[in-house]
């Protein structure tokens, strides 16, 4: 997308499953996403926003579901997530000190295009996630407003920059440059043709784990003596997955769960300080706000069919952290702390990601 | 049923909704419970067995659920049922010690019904649920046999003994006789009238904190100085919940977690040594075992139906207990101990149960 | 405390177990509580804050659980406290619309206590928890700022309003004016006596439901035909648990799922709209920040002391709803909708709490 | 361990520590392992025994903790595992069916050894864990008797055998012969050097999957042209984990849960059919059974100290599953059903597990 070289650009492709025209996030129809990217000097961060479809999701509520791999971080609205089974307004990303802008922002987006919120109908939970980017931005400065997180949610498209961008500015991988990637796979059954669609935010891990496709390329680098400092690793990861296969939330919590093989794949250990959240969603069906006079009608899956997306997770997720690698751009940020991009450092050491 | 003389019998009404005809788990179509009473001086233990549908269900299973109110338990089977949400076989209810001679049974009992079972399907989830009764049986004789389940499971009918009666043979509730107990309630909404159907095996609690419809009944006992000795609770509630109502796995999981809101209004306060597990089962759909070509489509109620389910369990719950209570008789076995039935404390010390 | 007429002082004993010497969450050495009312017209609303314990929270962790009740709710920070079974902030209550920014204060609150964070350690997880006030308060507005919950957090003391005050200023219980109310237990064990506090932001039920000791008060209220509209309940209640015994995360969450043992003995459904959050702590074991190196030393007590812990919980739980309700005054707020006050009530009905 | 050929025999190390003496669960002090074989035409299926130490484990109880992966299975014994955070008995492994059977004898063999239970204290809770063997065992026979079990619980020894022995005689994976598998490794600390240990029951995955070390070792077996039939995975897979560091019941949850990182990178997605648990304990304290007079002392790790763990389990469980592939034999069991032993197709095929 938008002209960045992704992983497939580079020869290297995940698993066996087609991925979809975007090889994004994307790609499940009616899915958007927008970003603010605040990047000078001390300043290196952001906001990513996601639309899970293009109407009034408080009205038209989504099945959802969230799964905690690691729960060293501060994610928000996961508790009505899980007991309701749905989800009612866009998704965040942000810094981990800007969480409470960030949801009183969501907030505010959310009263003013549904004037019922607080009057005839009750309260709205926002969902709002994070990694801590301190390492490159001042994250003590809190630089997100409002407005930024607005600017997000009204800038969203379905082509959207990866890397260094958004809520990923600052962030680190693999003790490399990480931020925003994404990816997608299709996945044909008997009744259809389905997307699943993953975009992460990634800040975890440390040089010497990082595989690509089972290949120690961590390893590689360190052999090389370049100059990374591999500190403990406080990082995290977020996991947005979407989908439009039509699912309960139970068997959406299923298939969220697996997202942890593809992002092993990639060499995590998923470490102490590694806030580690998935938050999935189904665009099949849309469960109303308001009390209906008859039941709801939802279709799902036969559980035999959920083999496909299970393998469909795992691998856009492994894709889309090596996205986010490779397509990340070098950042001095904060005290003149800075990361390699592993797109230069390819260039620079000669590196074969292939076999 | 059967001519027991019930709570409802003694003029106390709990809650505000209607009873189903039976006031029974069975008031819910096509729920059947059988039953085998093994009561011989040391002996003083059994079997129940409920079938949740009268057709194969192992091939036509139902939506269900599970809660652990107090995991100090072993009910086996629960791992399952959480995973795919659905049960697919009866579910037997003995005693501690006997749940292996149970498990085999049960799945003697399923291999014959499919042969296919470890052909060409795969394996089969049993349903076992137990409470403690070592204070009046010797349980260490595990005197339950596979042809006790088995008989169980070929002699339910709708109307089935409560108190004193199959797996409740040998159980203690707040330090009097308890065993089973059931209740039912209906649920009015504007697509139709529902049943909200409980069984317990009740075997906890101290007599000190019984309360009936509010009024301390237990406290009251005491005060007659009658010679009950109040051990420490080690005992054990296994609650299992049927509807007809139209839910998924995660509402009716919402829908069996209230149960111990009706537990609570007993008395109960959960104590340390009681497994307390809910089993929750709906008939409204038939999830079939054999992988279809198409999706699969269930109904589901809208969330803000759920509350008069909320109210259901709980009221169903409270007055299952109470009558597993009231209907108990006097039982001596192991070693001599034996423990009295309410309805001969009522009868002798002249209490009212009503205000 | 404060000269408030206080449950006890109605006659009403709930429970077998002695209080504190103030009967509240504060009896338990070190936990303060400050609290910010707004109330004027269309704004009804405040601050809750909840000191742990007079040191440095982040340096000197507190053993610390969660427990979701009911999930419709939009409490912050429990999936750290899950993950780590640590809390390392102050606990805030406020509404539901004021949670971005209550975290946002918070944030800010532990950056000036902690310069470290975000330099050299890492992040902080805010503990945030809300109900609905939209019934008497102008919810949209958000009057909450952060300098309201910097000055909650400034005034914290051992004795505190209940009722109408902080973030009870606009709440309801069963139908009637609720908000802020306290209870605590002593549980006397062979190796020391110790102290359980409960603090309640009450805001959920409808009036027929309310039972004082059993007692159906709430029907009572119904039958002088007063002028009380029940409509959906689509409240919430936040039971903050504090504790001086030396626990393990896991004991303590065990003793945490007890408080709706009290809650139900109210009258409570637990319905729906009802998010009903538990959040408990023991002061018992400091846990440092830093890394040490040495293993950490603590106390835990034998699982059968437990049983105490579990009454006391409910017992402390029961209390504190009841008396939320009783020192509440009436408010008129939002587009003058009002609640009365269950002691005017009393008063104006000749109501017997005792039987 | 008893001279059978194991991966590091072939060349390969999985990731960074160093193992134990024996590279095995058995590193770990007081754990034990036996087993019984039953191999004969139709027969393929057996039970594997784990003792957590060689004393009393109902008097002397141990941490533990348990975590499903994916629930489709039955292993028997979580939930009071959970509620306690403490086993009690030793762990049995066997196939689907027997868990019946296999849990009659462990109660039985409990009994046997302590007279008080079901007398003056109270119950057992057994732990089995199972995979179905169906492809090559006569499953529906049950050939599994109280007599294996108690053979299996007298045999035990610090080396055992891996592959096709125990309860591992008739399991797949991926679609070759798979079985008993074992890795340890080593932690060292500022305060000691501990140790983790793990054993698998592998019977998982399909051929295209496998990995080794990052190498698609089974797209190559593939590319063969080799009859193996990739059925549909049914499978499933137990994992124990045993170490001797200090954790409380949460540590040692947060450590068995990175299982699944070390069983992604041998190529698997958890599929829907393969239930996936992992146990673990430590060996750390012991907990009494007898409540005593004083509080518990306990030491645990700081938290920071956690992540060598989380390193630790996931390579020995990467290396335990290819421990049980490459020692397993080719076996032909039921109705002629036969698999592959990786070790044979090795030397046929001239296959290089290194790079």
């Amino acid at each position: 997308m938008l002209n960045q070289k992704r992983l497939r650009d580079y020869g290297v492709k995940i698993g066996r499953l087609e991925t979809g025209s975007l090889n994004s996030i994307t790609d499940v129809e009616g899915v958007t996403v927008g970003q603010v990217t605040l990047s000078n000097k001390e300043m290196q961060t952001g906001v990513t926003a996601i639309l899970p479809h293009q109407g009034n999701i408080f009205r038209d509520k989504l099945i959802a579901s969230s799964h905690v791999i690691n729960g060293f971080g501060k994610t928000m609205g996961t508790i009505q997530v899980e007991e309701l089974g749905t989800l009612e307004t866009p998704i965040i990303l942000t810094n981990t000190l800007s969480i409470g802008t960030a949801a009183d922002a969501l907030i505010e987006y959310m009263l003013d295009h549904n004037p019922e919120i607080g009057r005839s109908t009750g309260s709205v939970n926002p969902v709002i996630c994070e990694c801590n980017d301190m390492q490159l931005n001042d994250i003590r400065s809190k630089f997100v407003t409002n407005e930024h997180v607005f600017e997000a949610l009204s800038n969203t498209a379905p082509e959207f920059k990866e890397g260094t961008a958004g809520a990923g500015t600052g962030m680190l991988c693999y003790s490399l440059k990480g931020g925003i990637g994404t990816s997608s796979r299709l996945m044909s059954m008997e009744h259809g043709t389905y997307t699943m669609g993953v975009l992460v935010l990634s800040n975890f891990g440390t040089l010497s784990d990082l595989k690509i496709k089972g290949k120690a390329v961590g390893e590689g680098l360190k052999d090389t003596n370049i100059d990374i400092q591999e500190e403990k690793d406080k990082g995290s990861i977020i996991i947005i997955a979407a989908t439009d296969l039509p699912v309960t939330e139970r068997q959406l919590n299923r298939i969220i769960k697996r997202a942890v093989t593809g992002l092993s794949r990639t060499g995590s250990i998923v470490s102490n300080g590694s806030g580690e959240i998935v938050i999935g969603f189904s665009t099949a069906a849309k469960i109303p706000h308001e009390k209906t006079s008859d039941c709801h009608v939802i279709s799902m899956i036969h559980e035999e069919d959920i083999d496909l997306a299970f393998r469909a997770i795992g691998e856009a997720t492994e894709e889309a952290v090596l996205n986010s690698l490779v397509t990340a751009t070098h950042v001095v940020g904060r005290d003149g702390n800075e990361r390699p991009a592993l797109k230069d450092l390819i260039t620079k050491y000669n590196i074969e990601l292939t076999e």
